[in-house]
């Protein structure tokens, strides 16, 4: 794992001068040496307790014994590790026992477990996921009885959104919640596809409920989010709140996670706690899932980068072939074949890109909530709302492309399950599908994102963006680059522009008809960007005095920014011709032709 | 499978016109009819004892008991339905017993075993394959021994040529033959990943071995072929010939097929008989390698239709959204939102133009070797030679690409193992992997196609890509297309042409340096010259009296041909100018930069 050492060190404290977050009240008491400490230990666990059994929590995935879940016993060793070093509240005040951590240090140190080992690591991120929710929706009284337990790692929590029929659209859940005297609620319903749904890892589970209280409006303006423990407290003694397993899902990949279908109130005993007011649990939520989805970016990024550093290493390992013909002469390692680096550079142009907007993204999380200009905190929110589908969606796919190469660099030992790149495929395979599949971020990019507050949020990255393009044009290794992004950044806003004259002059159908390839567009756009401010960095390292390993780490920096804008950000302009030429090809398509 | 039933029906009758076949003497006693009763009992068999264990093999994986390795009984039932229908012999000589089917016949019989099973289908192809080289290049006393076995199906056949140190690189082997004075050899070395190299399915497993002759040459000039049968005939009965299992490899998918390491001569009394001449091993295999090239390329293609087929018939059932905004609005099916119906149209370009150009290019293997002019003749080989990397690679690549499709419009439901299309992924993960991965394709098509016979087979390809061009100005709907066809093809030579001077100006290293890109270009450019062949034929048949279900299939062949234009495409212009900028990112990277 010794890459993201290395590109978290970079990124955190070269790129995102996240030291500079000391001069804010809330991280007076953090330092580097603080946040170092926390890295540190994150590695050290990860690489102990997580890593060690990633492969082994594929190959005896969870099954049912006597009605109880049986996980292999690394995973309640790993978290208990976890747990003893208060990561379950790495974000949270002190006085809660938290470590008040700013944000992208709180992300760095997911990023390590998600590396080391994503289906082990899904249940206290789950956890720490819908602890926020509560932080910021629930009752204080709610806070008390449940937020505590999930601050120390002691009930687990989950996000229990989908049902059998209802996906993507939120808008159809059925799952019912009648109100009674005592304020809670009966929960009726069946949910699907519930990550960490049940298992014995801890002494409660809660669940964040999606459900319609009776009588509420049809769609997503009728449904409410509702705690459902699965043991409620009675009489000071936790007692079974009438939730059940009806099944566990057989997954391709992440097969460490329990994925569970889960049936509320079979015997018309499950008692639920309503969050907020009602009829507004899709609000809720959403905030949790924008959250969410960066996370589930960076653990495609994540994804991504294990599986380069695994290929690099047997790139530079595995012999095969020669430079010349002559057969006598040694074999060479084939990193020296010009196809395998354009595979390992691939990937490190998607695995740290993806990295580095991760961590952007995460930024202004912490901007949006404790910067000192209220200004600055409005811009970072905006911004961040533009950002969380290409994060989400982008490291997805891409991500599946850099393993993709990562199998093919091993050739047929990447294929077996003796290496563990293919593993790394199909965990990564469920990235794109949960938490809002590429489709839906695609629409919620152009359809929500592109078009509130007119365009605010476009018109801030676009600020952004020229502000690096400014300061990249001073530095001679990569002006051309400067030049090449901005180019690019006009060519997408007037694609964009172009589109939203659509928007209002010919309808939402045709404006959202090619919405993947404007999340393409955009997506690489970003990227490119973010490739670029880490260009900056390295060309200024690099008029340093600098050893060795550190110049190479730099050149490798600037020179991976130029194989983007070579190979990939061109696509940029085929994308953007479509989108400006309306096409209709989707549309038009018929059912029957197929 | 009723689209590749169609299909078929299309590509084979319409577009290649393989009843024209029937002038040729080989062919006089073929017609439609006898076509079409080899492929109506490919589809029962398939149907009937192929589809219906592709799952259970995957499950219940080989694996060894007391020395034998187990398979479900169901392979075994499925083989005899095979060879009781004498498809080990469908192209073979009616004198042999065989059906003496045209190759395109064959091998469209092949691609529906393919669809149904490709695990299971491996045993019979790789011995109809090793058959062929037997047939091109054995002795007539090797034929009578062991041909005539495998064509009946009572010995299956394997193909052995990679070692643990040599996959790529064949240069590499070890395995050795020590003369013997009755004339065969002592076979001693190790093989690695032998598909289907140990199963009780047949009597006999003959395999064909690269081993180096004590003395010869170093590299490939060295390597001769070899029949190695698992039971060698002693006095009439069949003997033990000390070759033994060393393991079974633990595959990704395709895992019905074993994947063997297999050790021959542990004891010194492993006997192999010599192929044709000393030294010219690789020159045989090479022939049985490319038609293998076509089949991994079919096999590629099959299952994209697979995943096509299934995410189809998922996108027309399965309700999830609306059309407009109100709630009480009945749900719509996905196939009606506009991005799903992309990941259709996509999957439908991939699989139905790489189902047309495998079958082209069997053609091209047919008349090769029956046309009864000689220029003809020369010139197919020719143009085979040029297409079988892009058969290869290019169905590989974007084969995987049509399945993660399928797997993201069925969502969670594609994520689990309840469902085929995340083990359609991963059967299809080994196809740019097997018979030479993509990147050695691209050498292979850049290093050694384009440059031989100066250009010969470029200005073929040319030839004919402009044949179709112009048939295609003389249909209103679909002229345009030819028109950025042509556009594309110039494209394509004009970079060929830069490439190529760069080669004597500046040496392979800069020329080669990004093959890959040269593949992809020229892969697109031929799979659009596919999909405007199918286009006109489509045009011209929409002109005439249709049924409506024949109409919507001809609309949906020009609907997919344009998709493909507007969204893929265009994508050459990008590949293009990276390739005639002889762009030096990947050379220039640094193994420590990494």
């Amino acid at each position: 794992m010794s890459t993201l050492r290395r590109n978290l060190r970079f990124v955190l404290y070269e790129l995102l001068e996240v030291t500079t977050l000391s001069a804010r009240e809330r991280f007076v008491d953090h330092s580097r040496q603080t946040f170092d400490a926390a890295l540190d230990v994150a590695f050290e666990i990860a690489e102990k307790f997580f890593a060690t059994h990633n492969r082994k929590a594929d190959i005896f995935e969870p099954h049912v014994e006597n009605g109880k879940v049986v996980l292999i016993d690394e995973v309640s060793i790993a978290l208990e590790k976890f747990r003893d070093a208060g990561f379950f509240a790495a974000h949270s005040d002190f006085e809660n026992g938290g470590m008040q951590l700013p944000n992208m240090i709180a992300l760095a140190c997911q990023s390590v477990f998600l590396m080391a080992n994503p289906a082990t690591a899904a249940y206290p991120f789950l956890t720490i996921a819908a602890g926020n929710l509560l932080s910021s929706f629930g009752s204080e009284a709610q806070k008390e009885e449940f937020l505590g337990q999930m601050l120390k790692g002691k009930w687990f929590g989950t996000m229990a959104l989908s049902e059998p029929q209802a996906g993507s659209s939120l808008a159809d859940i059925l799952t019912r919640a009648e109100p009674q005297s005592d304020g809670s609620y009966r929960i009726v319903g069946s949910k699907m596809w519930i990550s960490a749904g049940e298992h014995e890892l801890s002494e409660n589970i809660v669940h964040f409920v999606l459900a319609r209280v009776i009588g509420a409006p049809a769609g997503i303006k009728g449904i409410s989010l509702f705690i459902v423990p699965r043991y409620r407290s009675q009489n000071g003694k936790l007692e079974n709140n009438d939730v059940h397993l009806a099944g566990l899902l057989h997954k391709m990949g992440y097969r460490g996670t329990t994925s569970t279908v889960l049936n509320f109130g079979e015997r018309g005993d499950c008692h639920g706690f309503l969050v907020g007011v009602a009829n507004q649990g899709l609000t809720y939520m959403f905030q949790m899932m924008n959250e969410a989805r960066i996370g589930v970016g960076m653990g495609a990024v994540m994804l991504a980068l294990a599986g380069y550093e695994y290929s690099l290493e047997y790139a530079r390992t595995r012999l095969q072939g020669r430079d010349h013909k002559d057969p006598l002469e040694p074999q060479t390692a084939i990193i020296n074949h010009a196809d395998v680096r354009r595979m390992l550079l691939e990937q490190k142009a998607i695995a740290e890109g993806g990295l580095a907007l991760g961590l952007y993204a995460s930024s202004l999380v912490e901007d949006e909530k404790t910067h000192p200009i209220d200004t600055n905190r409005k811009e970072a929110a905006l911004l961040l709302e533009l950002l969380t589908p290409i994060v989400k969606a982008w490291s997805s796919q891409y991500g599946l492309k850099a393993n993709e190469n990562a199998i093919q660099i091993l050739g047929g030992y990447g294929y077996t399950r003796e290496y563990p790149v293919e593993q790394i495929y199909r965990d990564n395979r469920l990235n794109p599908i949960h938490e809002g599949t590429t489709g839906i971020q695609g629409l919620d990019l152009l359809g929500r994102k592109i078009v509130q507050f007119e365009g605010a949020s476009l018109n801030l990255l676009t600020r952004e963006m020229k502000f690096t393009i400014d300061a990249a044009r001073l530095e001679t290794d990569i002006k051309d680059d400067a030049e090449q992004l901005e180019n690019t950044l006009n060519q997408a806003l007037q694609t964009t522009e172009k589109l939203l004259q659509a928007r209002s002059e010919l309808g939402t159908k045709i404006f959202l008809a090619n919405s993947n390839t404007y999340l393409e567009m955009l997506g690489h756009t970003v990227i490119a960007w973010m490739w670029l401010k880490q260009a900056i960095v390295a060309a200024r390292a690099l008029s340093r005095e600098l050893s060795e390993d550190e110049t190479a780490f730099y050149q490798g920096k600037i020179h991976t920014c130029q194989f983007f804008y070579r190979f990939e950000l061109p696509k940029v302009a085929v994308w953007s011709k479509l989108l400006i030429s309306l096409d209709t090809t989707v549309l038009e398509m018929q059912s029957e032709w197929f």
